[in-house]
């Protein structure tokens, strides 16, 4: 229940508002030298308060790692075992909140699947649980790159603001470089946005596409497990996703075949993968990757925790108001950005160890 | 990398054009009297020719079980195995086919992975897998039904013709009766779509929709296996599917979340699940089923195969033309109704048995 | 719970009196032509009355290939599906031996696991269901072939006569040539003793000895999934099992490590596994093949059914005679020869493949 | 590779010489009360010199909880993560044994599968793994007990000194009160013998037995997951093992079945489980309990590691001497007394939680 991937695989542990998160990375290859200063540099980004759109939160986030590399950086093929210590470890404050479902968030579910909730915070359900990740596949990521696999990801829409159908350059003419950038203009009317919806205690929600290229073909199933199965399994592992399209996606049901058809381009060349002539298919055909280009976007809900007063229950089913406390990330897509990035890393890597 | 599920798991086999297709169910629980009345019409409706939307294929598609029910019929708790003969099986003769990559296929895709291909069919990559899943889903429908829990689909888009955003009523007012029915004048128009389509040799996409009831609280997991992570997972295993969403979906990204809280509503029923004033989140709360109705979209491709001849390559990289030849079901989404509900049978079954 | 294996899988279903037996074989390696023959040969030794040993029944157990292999006989990479038809099929005559259960039989264990067992016979207990294992392990067996692996095993005691320690040589002194060959004056005295139990009604032991010879060092795991875990787990599947030994086995509790030690031999060759002066490992050391070859030995109990009446309980707790009927197979040991060797195939292709 | 269980998994991680050892419990029942005193004390007997048996090492072991535990001791159905600290850590001191391959260790084997080893000592193959099991063990042996579930184990041979065939009076009588209780005079014996032989600087093999009282019936599985596999693999996974047997064992091959039927005894309590007159079965019936005791035991090798100069190989292939140094633990078999337990607690839990 707590654990991802099946070669590569990732067990992770901990409440928010326990002693530390933690996770044990087992099957990764051995022989591979990490770079430290490039992963606490990734693990950082996800962080609150890492940019001027999330709210700062006391957390270092510096992983501790425990097994599985020599003294000199080296994987040593055995697992490693890695933890995040929380800053903000309650041991015994019980809070209100311990008495009240929270709207749209996992209190009443939590409580119903186990009959018990950790009363210091969200427990597993906190989106704290994504450092782990992060962790896990920025390690992943490093070993993807020197395999000549690279993984972009971008903010695409905030509410109103949107970058539109930011793939359409690489569908309709796949050999034109490309780059998953959003226009200036656009990102800073997403910030400007996203700053007013926090001015106004409300949140808001958000897109976040992804691009994965350098992808040998040959990578996927045909049945189960199939390629765009575990992304679309990872990415609505994440916090607050509703959506998940790859390639064409949701304009698929209006599209004709003819249209559409990502016809192959001759070759002379019998060792490089063949390219088809547009990528509607998004780099995956029956569940495995054809080396093109792989790219998907993942739709998030807004923020739960407002800061306006809310209506809603106490955990005896009567009426009562939610008033805010604390801090508030009015958009959790912003820093979902580095948890995709991670997720798509662990998934793409489960297959390649 | 043939399994689906974990507690009731359904590891099936077969090529399309081999002697036959079949699969193994283990964890179906032990007493359970099977109707296979039911059952055969279920599968049916699954098979092309059923319906004056696809076009036929001598193909019974009446599966033989081979254990775990006694002789009345009564399911044992040892694994149900089933075979479902293949009408078209090809002993030998190797058609032009297995020297072309048809676009928008998994040929190409499956050389690189396997380095052989069945030169009868598509392998396992043709929708004729589906047969073991509506199988397998169609019991795993029946035992949810026992339970109270009652699995909906529909075709809700065929290119320019849809039935619009047909969950509205049960987010904004989960109260009010809601039946997952699609409009007499819509369903009517879909049709003209996919017979026009067809005629002109073309093919089309399609939405399929699906609503759950009955879904007891607490169902799921926080952090991996999440209840919509598998449903997500298990939906885009299904051929030529583009995208998935629940609840608000694809919308949340311009949602604000003041706007879509789902407030619980007071309660004096201790027994009683919780409600929501609103149903935006669709049923699921932090991975674990709240209670209320769960309901999802998904998004499919046109049918690959076209009845136009298309430019493509030969497995030397040498371009081609692909003549069309045989039968054409133009609309994959038509048949995926059946295929989208046994799947989702066989989730929600995976977490319940 | 019906599955073999995480890498290659065998799941299987069946009753020993349903219609048919059959399994999924996942993971099989692509481009590997199997010699049909030799696997229904392979299979035809499993089955009973294929020696003078073993009493007749009516079984042909020839396995019909349902997928995963081309017509040709190459293996696609694909699951392979099969059946095995049983002769024995009965579809309702329900016997008194559903009312008893019988003593040393799984018939009580078994109502309690599932509150419903299957009134025709054995159900998934019966020794019925190593058809599977040995078609599935036969396969196996030829692949591991191709490699250089070889897997041979023999009965080496059934009741008071014994074939002693017969891999004393083979630990002492591992460079000397070593046969897994029992002494043919031994061989007759087991089948005379075999012989002699059936005519008095009774049912007797054995052991079965397994060596492995090609096994390149490196395959296993060093905490789980260590290698002789695998094989004892998987040899402790077999019917009637009660011990597993490998190398020193159950002497190593009364051996000084001085005696021992299995020093390793110096070498000039770089590329060539290292030897050790003895073998009291067993070719395994840290849960991980070290290149030497690898032995170990099962513990059968007798066959649970006697031709002799037998005081029991009905399965309303009431004392009863069980009065002997059908068949009677002696010596469990004496098939298990072949099943022991099925089985240690799939272990060992597990790893390999 | 480092993932026990599957209901109730234990994901362990940690070299023997590095940062920590440390290991993620998932799956553990919600609202279970721990004691954390009893669960120190278990933990402490595994260590060396916690016995006059073994030599002293300056370790602590005392576990770190890190999450699924609430701030009162009550677990919240969440992964339990925990880590234990080495005191040995050594961070960059590479010494000569890295160059050396240690006969009768894994340090050969690992090379061949990892390519690399930590040159800090025995890494993942080192018995200070077995702490993991050992702390997730107590946890589940304490759930276990609140369940009415005992699980007692002894050493019951060293060398020559042996408490002989223990269990026969519960073979042959199992209603006569039973206790796994080793004579005295013998315990005595086995003391002396292995103080002899660490004054010898040799070391000797050693055989532990195992009792669970309190199993229900029904707990297990026909085919694959027997429950008696389970307890195989699970034995065999502790470092050192050579053999496993349960119930009659090893002296089943010699064994007639009329002599060993364990015949049912009639009962008018329809709710109590059934007993059978003796019970050479040891508890379990074709893979699953039948609510009689189950019991076992499991062979070890003398450790590897003298107090004396043996000749091997270095990692170039030439001849070497091997030092002694460091401490001697003579008999792995004194401590893996209460590993036996804690792995049989996990095994045991998994199938109940």
């Amino acid at each position: 229940m707590n654990t991802f991937g099946k070669n590569l695989t990732l067990t992770t542990f901990g409440e928010s508002h326990g002693p530390a998160m933690g996770g044990v990375i087992d099957g990764f290859p051995a022989g591979f030298k990490i770079d430290f200063d490039a992963l606490y540099a990734e693990v950082a980004k996800r962080r609150p308060g890492s940019s001027f759109l999330v709210t700062a939160r006391n957390e270092s986030d510096r992983p501790e790692f425990l097994s599985g590399i020599s003294p000199d950086g080296i994987t040593l093929g055995t697992p490693i075992g890695f933890i995040v210590r929380n800053a903000d470890h309650r041991s015994g404050d019980y809070d209100e909140m311990a008495k009240v479902y929270r709207p749209n968030h996992a209190d009443y579910t939590y409580i119903k699947r186990y009959g018990i909730r950790d009363a210091r915070g969200g427990g597993r359900s906190s989106a704290r649980e994504t450092v782990n990740w992060v962790v896990a596949g920025a390690l992943a990521s490093q070993w993807l790159e020197s395999k000549g696999i690279k993984i972009e990801t971008a903010l695409t829409q905030v509410g109103p603001v949107t970058a539109g159908d930011i793939f359409d350059g690489l569908m309709t003419n796949p050999e034109k470089p490309f780059k998953l950038e959003v226009n200036p203009d656009i990102k800073l009317a997403m910030e400007e946005f996203v700053k007013e919806t926090k001015i106004a205690g409300d949140s808001v929600g958000g897109r976040v596409s992804c691009l994965i290229t350098g992808m040998p073909p040959g990578i996927g199933n045909p049945v189960a497990d199939k390629l765009h199965a575990a992304l679309a399994g990872a990415m609505m592992s994440i916090n607050a996703t509703k959506g998940f399209e790859y390639g064409i996606g949701f304009r698929a049901p209006s599209a004709k075949g003819s249209q559409i058809a990502d016809t192959f381009l001759p070759s002379d060349d019998k060792d490089a993968p063949l390219r088809t002539a547009t990528n509607y298919s998004g780099g995956i055909q029956g569940g495995i990757s054809n080396g093109m280009p792989i790219f998907f976007s993942v739709a998030f809900k807004p923020t739960p925790t407002l800061m306006k007063p809310l209506n809603t229950v106490n955990t005896s089913g009567e009426a009562t108001v939610l008033n805010p406390a604390g801090r508030h990330d009015p958009c959790v897509a912003v820093r979902a950005v580095h948890v995709v990035k991670a997720m798509t890393a662990l998934v793409l890597a489960d297959y390649l160890v």
